[in-house]
């Protein structure tokens, strides 16, 4: 018997979304070409992880059960079983955040979620109601918010930064724009520091004046940070710290501050919810509602490891990053460095070629004088042993044809210096191909 | 500044869903009558359970990358890293249901998924592409197929079961008033064996009838069937075991047969999806994208408790569970020999109390003659100390009344004696109180 056929077109649009198919693209490559120097990934550096600390952590976690008067059954329970769907670990992750970020919120208004990815997911599903509801993204953005938004129908409407990064003005004329058309923008998506795809971090006054528009034209903050603490020096406020009337959705990531694998992240979502009949909940309880469609509840086990990570560091996980902040700051100096080496002016400004100079995070843009495009990786990776990731991909709807994103934390100084020396020699050989 | 209000009715309609309002009253329920004995919960009993198993389970994982030839670097990775998003133990998990289900497909064939719920969603996102596409399910239904579905604005068509359970000769029926009405069916949900909540298991006839039925009528089957591995005796085969022409996505769970705090589900969805342009994947595959914007990948953290525990099986999870499959079947037993005792003939048909009697599973059917609703829920735990499930809860538009859903997995025996006695004082004082 002939086994049954689905036409691709006969499922849901969300799985024909370009940005799968360019994600796929760039893996193949990287599989492709194993030893080229990548550019590609944002994950994070691995050297400091350790597999015995992973049982550490979770003996750690169910020690501080006993310790607070948990029966054995009760500690038991906590790993095996189901947990409640809002999380388990919440008070730990509210202190955390209290004592790393200055947010100060009720354990109620967290829901730990599996990644940040879910947290997104679950706030989009919240707040995109109806057909007239419109989600603005800071662009370029990262690929996870476009995808979930259109697993969910809604196709985002972007917000270009300018050439210093996001700029409130520009949202304010497109949420102008938007409402203009009959549309309802009910929120603003950003990476306000260190962004990916970017490497762009928001200036205060411009955190301040996104507040000030968000409560003028009533939409909601989804702030996604996850670079803050991996990153060398003091931060900027959290937008989040800055918010007092409830404006901001914090979307929070434990991949990068303490280890990927876990798959925890959290939701903070103190928004205030009003029944037709005056009933009053939090943004916080309608998610859980929601994740308990999707997921039922996040892992115990990875949330004891979790938790265990953050007991050891007294609850601070700006504490546990003081090594990671400082690798991942010399790997952006050392790129910035060898750039500067390697594009001496006049040169670089008569061919054509520029970067930002981020002071933190994974990521950097650089500007190129041809298309940066998917032929052109594929010539980079061959010729040249170099891999990046076309800054296009960040777009939703065009843009970015002539940029690349380079990501550094996952390389060691010496494939910096390799990488950077053939990236020199790849855009040398293009920029003289497109002449 | 007054915070962030946002009103109920401008949040998506899924998390108004009538349903996760009663599993919301059950739940408090529960809480404030702790001392009630509970029909309620479907958890898996977790007296089996033993908090040092879990880092054995790990380790064994563990050496078995080592075994296999990994690297240092490479076991911390599998441990610590983001991982593939279709799973990183999807060999073990098609080794295990080739050797407990006869179910044969390749490791590319499945999805790894946070929990059975991850995987139901994924599939519904899939399938349910335009506004005709229809989702038919067994009625009456597990919450989470509904929920799931309504957070995808679409609203499930419920098939009802007869008196014994399933009829493919209702779904027949079904389908074609679908199609009449200009819908698509595109697939139909049912818990085959021990259903959850009715616990009914489909006869083998009405296996093939519903495979036939699937293949003329072109629509899938959504195959969840937690419950058979910790039943006892015989199971009859599996939809996907049956299934010759790829017509059933098998959505597996964990929770039941290993732990529910793994949150480790999968998807066995070896479908066949053409381009537009000939090409060919799985709808594994096309899950697998769905599930990068979902939640990104199933913590290996979690996939390698798993693991461990299916590699101290040889790799087949009945091995595992031959001490609990014969515990939940006492407890059936039990309930099923004290309803007797409690309700003997003629009294029995006199008062109007019938139940069905399963052989395996978590769940029975117990039909009374008077409003199973939550004021008689309230006065069965406040007057009586018992607690059950209203049947109504589990029927999409209506339906179940007067029908209680009593589940046996979490009691001993000494609480379903004292139980059904309970239960049976509720029942006679109800009764009369109805008349």
């Amino acid at each position: 018997m002939a086994p049954a056929t689905l036409r691709r077109a006969q499922l849901h649009a969300g799985v024909s979304d370009p940005v799968l198919d360019t994600m796929n693209f760039l893996n193949e490559i990287t599989h492709r070409y194993p030893r080229a120097v990548s550019f590609a990934p944002g994950r994070p550096y691995d050297g400091f992880f350790d597999v015995e600390e992973v049982f550490r952590h979770i003996r750690r976690y169910l020690d501080h059960l006993e310790e607070r008067g948990a029966t054995p059954a009760e500690i038991r329970d906590a790993l095996f079983q189901y947990g409640p769907t809002g999380g388990q670990i919440r008070e730990l992750v509210t202190r955390s955040l209290r004592e790393d970020e200055d947010i100060d919120v009720p354990p109620e208004a967290v829901v730990v979620t599996v990644g940040c990815q879910e947290a997104i997911f679950l706030t989009l599903r919240a707040l995109l109601a109806g057909p007239r509801d419109t989600l603005l993204v800071s662009s370029p953005c990262y690929v996870g918010i476009t995808g979930a938004a259109r697993l969910l129908g809604v196709e985002p409407t972007p917000v270009a930064e300018g050439p210093d990064g996001f700029r409130s003005a520009r949202l304010e004329a497109a949420v102008a724009a938007e409402k203009a058309r009959g549309r309802r923008p009910r929120a603003f998506y950003v990476v306000p520091d260190h962004s990916n795809p970017s490497g762009f971090t928001m200036p205060l006054r411009e955190r301040h004046a996104l507040l000030d528009l968000a409560r003028r034209e009533d939409f909601l903050i989804l702030e996604d940070s996850p670079y803050r603490l991996v990153s060398p020096g003091r931060q900027l406020p959290t937008l989040k710290s800055l918010d007092h009337d409830r404006r901001v959705v914090h979307l929070g990531s434990y991949s990068k501050t303490l280890f990927p694998g876990a798959r925890v992240g959290f939701a903070v979502a103190d928004q205030v919810v009003v029944d037709e009949d005056g009933g009053q909940g939090l943004l916080a309880d309608e998610l859980v509602k929601i994740k308990s469609m999707v997921t039922v509840n996040t892992s115990p086990l990875s949330q004891a490891a979790v938790a265990g990570m953050l007991l050891a560091a007294g609850g601070r996980t700006s504490e546990l990053n003081t090594d990671t902040a400082a690798y991942y700051g010399e790997a952006m100096r050392a790129i910035l460095k060898r750039l500067d080496a390697c594009f001496p002016e006049p040169e670089r400004s008569a061919l054509g070629v520029r970067w930002n100079e981020p002071d933190g995070g994974f990521f950097l843009t650089l500007d190129v004088p041809f298309p940066a495009d998917n032929a052109a990786l594929v010539r980079s990776a061959e010729d040249h042993g170099v891999i990046w990731t076309p800054m296009s991909y960040f777009y939703p709807q065009g843009g970015g044809e002539r940029s690349l994103r380079l990501s550094v934390s996952y390389l060691t100084q010496a494939d910096i210096t390799e990488g950077t020396a053939r990236l020199t020699r790849f855009i040398t050989a293009e920029a003289a191909r497109a002449r």
